[in-house]
């Protein structure tokens, strides 16, 4: 199992967080997401280890910004 | 036609605007729905007068509020 933490941008409310899970649920490994709305942390879990790629793809698909890390 | 203003609190970004859209837009005799984001002024076009209560039921529905016109 890994796990990762990325800041989010962007996020204004429960529905932003719900479009940036779903993006990021569809990572094939991608097992768990949890996202806190106030400080835009966003936490994967995966069965391997995600490419920050991946996420930052998901992020964009969903309208967002991942901060550099 | 008919067509009334309203204001709503609680929306922060597209998806809001969008859910109270789709909200209101169920309304029977409603035919469009204009949402300007940064006041909250929503303005409901329909083919007769729709009751106040029922524009309310609609935005509380979505998850936010109509302000005491």
């Amino acid at each position: 199992m890994s796990e990762a933490s990325y800041t989010v941008t962007g996020m204004t409310c429960e529905h932003c967080v719900a479009s940036v899970t779903e993006e990021i649920t569809k990572i094939g490994s991608v097992t768990a997401v949890a996202v806190d709305l106030p400080t835009g942390a966003v936490t994967v879990t995966s069965d391997a280890p995600v490419d920050d790629a991946q996420i930052r793809a998901a992020v964009e698909e969903a309208g967002y910004q991942l901060t550099a890390s």
